[in-house]
Parts: structure tokens; C-alpha cells; sequence
């Protein structure tokens, strides 16, 4: 069962794709047109598309768009070379979800396998992987809505009537093509159940609870109640909380998932009082190349995302800042992974890919 | 060995309190003074003096200056009547610190056992109780800064060399008459060893660890790392914290302690991290009229100091909000509690008193 949502914080519009701004969320609803590759690198840095699967779905259509600047490149040889710089300007510009450099990959996969394949002439075979490029990110659009809804089917089997689900971050609508993630697990819940409610975590410094999450949930009458990130032992001790769910943007073989920095202490203060903690995340977010989250690199973001809010300081100048963007929740404290295919064990992983 | 620190955020003022406004910190250093008793009530209220001590001895000039508008008063049964009354206005402005009440009591059975005592004509006791609650209250706060500094004392025993300590909202100089709980221990740790360092928890949804104790660290010259509240988890599992030192505005005979929102989630992650958590405070904060912390009234405040940051909204329209602002942080996450006499366990409590 799917509770539609009409948010598509990513669209493609024939020849640009259009991103929902997502740092002037809640305040301001602002389609930013982006018709070359650097633009959605930069969309991607500045977080005007954030969320592991978004950036991913972003990644491909990104290759797409940096195909087409090569149009006027006769050798394909040199077009794949080009290409392969593109894919690696993307990449580089979040570190830690891993679905970005896998939406990459599979683009310029694609490239390789059609440049193996290829007899034609350069031309000829360039015009047509432009094409099939723009094809492939569209369905990797596509098939992040659809295998979110399988995820939200899925999860609904975990989420008992009338649960109150803590989630931290984002992993909504807005963190992939549509849906949700964590949210799409709460969405088809909810479809079911509409007595379910969510409590949401702030998650400083960017806000994305507060800003995107009450924002979402509000849109499609979900009940949110948002809570500031120290708060969550208060509430699980009353009582409050019957289970956690949040996303992740890279889970390691063993288990272990990257989230949005605040993620592990709220896995920590869950297992304290024996609440369920799930992470929901598609396949293309598990990362089988690396054995533990301690090979997860943590990107370091800017000192003014901690000092500052709406463009004013809130602490004294002269203070010292550390911005780690993701923490890693070791698998012993995960109660279950829910991806397209069904709910898994950390330790069933290695069995599955 | 003191570090002297010129931070002084309730003064006498001969026939007034100075108060520094702690809710414009770190932006402006703006003194308020107060010549009413509601006006302090007020003050105590709004939050421009905070902190369980500092709110404590504002209530004994509170008392002080009610005393004072009863000065037309000719019968001293009903001056004391009166008295009693402008106490429990004064003592319902913030219910979770004790030490309001404490010292707004203090005050109450200065005036009650005068009353007793005295043979005195009622207009003659009169005048000479309102001095003396002036004298007591101006007693109050020199006591309060003494009891800091061999509160401070006692605890450099348990901060290891070069340590890094880190420590939720403010208990601080601000906090107090001057010197601070669990920033009084860090100023004489620091005395003694320069290369201990503290990181301060932002400390949401008033962020009295961003705009107070960043901003009390940086102008004694003691290094402070701004965090966010999310982030304790990944600093102590990196295995950069050494301990944590934080304040309590209640702590009950059985040692549970009540402190600002969000202790309690840093209590449970330092426990599963194996890391010490002390809470400062002075006798005056130990209730031992409650048997634990489940008999702590705990505040909730408005809603919109979640929703807003300095006047901004940072959420969506909609949304619920629950607004505790403090916490209980059961007996068995503490490690010792600091006061002027000594460090104790928890369970030493009901011997002491």
C-alpha cells in the first residue's frame, strides 16, 4: 500500500534537470535549472541536493550532461577518456554515501561496455551513448521511486499500530527521487495505519530534520512532532519511542552504516532502552568492497555550518570547530536492514551479494 | 589554586541587582537592573539570569527587594505574610532548580525566626529585617563564588592530565554568582594544568553551551571546541573525550540528577563508551527531601524555543513540539558528584545529610 507524495525534489525537463533547493527549505519552494555537469557538482557540494540516493540519481544525470559537452569530440576513445573525468569530478565531491560513485559507475559502465562493443563509427556511436546515458538516468530515476516503495512495503512488517518512529536526518521524499527511504517505510506504514506518528530530530548543524523532514511529513499530513537531538533520551525513557528508523549513506559488508552525523548516538541511547533501531537503505548503499565502517571515509564539512544559523553567529568567536558530516552505528547496535528485497540481519549481508 | 575569572553575572548594586542578560550572550554584553522583586521574577523567568545557583541567589535579592516594598507595613505578622507571598512567586518562576527555592526559603526562615525572636516594636523589626535579608542575600552570592572555587578544588583530583572534557549547556561563572560548578572545576584544573581542553555541547534548544560557555571559555583564554549535541557519540568512540563534568539543577537522595535537557543522552553514551560522568553542584542542589528523580518536576517551555532560532523559524508550519527542558540522569550513570565538601558517590548521599 502507497501513500502517494507528490515531492520530486529531482526532475528531468528534456534537456536540464530541475532540483528543489534544498537549503532554502522550509522557507522558500525554488527550482534551481541545471544544464551542465559542473552545476550539479556544485549542486551536489553546496547541498542544494542532498541525500544519499538523490545525489546518486543527481550523479547519473550529471554524466548525462557531461556526455552531451562532449559532443564535439570525433575519437570515442577520447570522448570515454573525458567521460571518466566527469564521473570523477562528481564523485569527488561527497565521500562518504557510496551511491553517488555507484550511479557514476554504472553511467560510465555503461560507456565501456558500449565502446566494447561497437563497431560503428565514432561519431555515430558518441550521439548514441549520449542517448543511452540520458535513458539511464532516467530509469535510475525512475527505479529509485519504485524500489523505495518495495523498501516501504517491506518495512511496514516492523512498525506496530500506533507506533511513534524516531528518525534522524532526512531520508525522505527529499533524500531520493521520491518516496523515502526511512520516510517511505513511514509512508506505507502509515497508509495502513494512519495513528503512527513521527518524532523528528533537528540534526544539527544543517537542520535537516527541522527543515526538511517536519517539512515533508507536514506536506503529507503525517503527524511530526520535532524534537532538538539531545532530547531522544528523554522521550525513549518515558516511554515515548517504540522504534528507530533512519537511513544511511554507506553500509559496509559487515554491517555497519554511515549516517548523518548524530545517527549513532541516537543507536546508543536506543539500545539503552531496548528500542528497535532499523536503517533503511537500497542496495546501491551497501558498500560489499569494504569489510568494516572503519574504511567509511567521513567527510569534514565547514566550520560556519556549527557557528552559524540563517546567517548568524550563535557562539563566541574564537571558539575551536570540528564538523564531521556522518558517524558510523556499528552493526551490533542495528536491529535490521530494510532494503527493495526484504529486512536483513548486519550479518546477513555477506550472504546476500 | 583559582583562576581568577572576572565574569560576574549578578551584582549588588548598593539599591539594585545588576544583571548581566544572558539572553543576548555572546552578541551583547548588556547589564539589566533590577529594583523590584517583579522584576527579578520576571528576569528569572525570561531566562537573563539562568543557572541553578545564579537563579538561587537572584531569589534571595528577589526577597531582598520585596522586603524593601513592603517597607509601609506596620504589622509584622502581615509584613511576613506579605513576604511569604512574594517568596512563592518568586520560587513558581522556574520549578526544576532547587536552589531557588532553597535560597528564596533561606530567606523566608531568616524573617520567620527574626519574628520569633523578636520583643523589638513591629516598625523597628521591621527595618531591621530588610536590612538583614540584604546583608544575607549579599552573603548568598559571596558564599556562592567560595563554594565554586573549593568545589573547583576537589574536583582537579579526578581531571587527568591533558585532558579533554566535555560538558553540556553551562554551568559556568554565568551559571553562578561567579567561577561555575562544572566550569569552576574546569578553571582550577586548568590553573594547575594548561593543556586540559574542554569541548562544549551546543546544547539545544537555548544553546547555553554555544552563546554561554564558548563564549565564558574564550574570554578566560581556556581552549573550547563548539559541538553539536549529536555529535558526543562520535567524539568518544574517536576516544576524544575524557570525562565529562556537567552542573544539575537537582539531585535527589538517591543521587539521580536533574540537569538541563540532554544529559541524559551524554550520560548513556559516556557509560557505553566506559567514560567518566561527574556532576558539580553544591549542597544547596541535593534534595533530600525527594527519594529520586522520578519526584523532579520537570519544566516544559514555550514551543517556540524549539521552533526559533534568534527570531527565525527553522522548521516547517504544523509541526508539534514537545518542549522539556530538563532531564533525569538516573543515579547509576554517575560516576561522582562534586560539591564544595568533597567528590561522592551517588549512593553517599543519604549518609551526608
Amino acid at each position: 500500500m502507497i501513500l502517494e507524495s507528490k515531492i520530486r525534489p529531482i526532475e528531468w525537463a528534456g534537456n536540464h534537470v530541475k532540483l528543489l533547493d534544498q537549503t532554502l527549505l522550509p522557507y522558500e519552494q525554488k527550482i534551481v535549472c541545471i544544464t551542465k555537469y559542473q552545476e550539479m557538482a556544485t549542486a551536489i557540494k553546496d547541498m542544494i541536493v542532498r541525500g544519499a540516493p538523490a545525489i546518486g540519481v543527481s550523479g547519473a544525470f550529471g554524466v548525462s550532461l557531461g556526455a552531451k559537452s562532449l559532443i564535439n569530440i570525433t575519437d570515442k576513445n577520447e570522448f570515454l577518456k573525458k567521460l571518466e573525468e566527469i564521473g570523477e569530478s562528481l564523485k569527488s565531491t561527497r565521500p562518504t554515501a557510496v551511491n553517488l560513485a555507484w550511479a557514476v559507475d554504472k553511467q560510465l559502465e555503461l560507456a565501456q561496455e558500449q565502446i566494447l562493443r561497437s563497431a560503428q563509427d565514432d561519431r555515430v556511436f558518441i550521439d548514441e551513448i549520449i542517448k543511452k546515458l540520458e535513458e539511464n538516468a532516467i530509469k535510475i530515476l525512475n527505479d529509485d521511486i519504485e524500489i523505495n516503495q518495495r523498501m516501504g512495503e517491506h518495512g511496514t512488517k516492523i512498525v506496530p499500530k500506533g507506533a511513534t518512529i524516531l528518525t534522524h536526518c532526512n531520508a525522505g521524499a527529499l533524500a531520493t527521487a521520491g518516496y523515502g527511504t526511512a520516510l517511505g517505510v513511514v509512508r506505507s506504514a502509515f497508509a495502513r495505519d494512519n495513528t503512527i506518528q513521527v518524532f523528528a530530530d533537528e540534526t544539527r548543524p544543517r537542520q535537516q530534520g527541522a527543515r526538511l523532514t517536519t517539512w515533508e511529513l507536514v506536506e503529507d499530513n503525517i503527524p511530526v512532532t520535532l524534537i532538538t537531538d539531545g532530547m531522544c533520551g528523554y522521550f525513549m525513557k518515558k516511554g515515548m519511542i517504540d522504534l528507530v528508523i533512519v537511513g544511511a549513506d554507506r553500509i559496509a559488508s559487515n554491517g555497519d552504516a554511515a549516517n548523518k552525523i548524530g545517527t549513532y548516538t541516537v543507536a546508543l541511547v536506543a539500545k539503552a532502552h531496548n528500542i528497535p533501531f532499523y536503517v533503511a537503505a537500497p542496495h546501491s548503499t551497501i558498500d560489499m568492497s569494504i569489510k568494516s565502517g572503519d574504511e567509511i571515509p567521513i567527510e569534514e564539512r565547514s566550520r560556519e555550518e556549527v557557528t552559524h544559523i540563517n546567517g548568524k553567529t550563535i557562539c563566541a568567536e574564537g571558539v575551536n570547530i570540528i564538523n564531521p558530516a556522518f558517524d558510523v552505528t556499528p552493526a551490533e547496535y542495528i536491529t535490521g536492514i530494510i532494503t527493495e528485497t526484504g529486512i536483513y540481519k548486519p550479518s546477513e549481508l555477506n550472504g546476500l551479494f
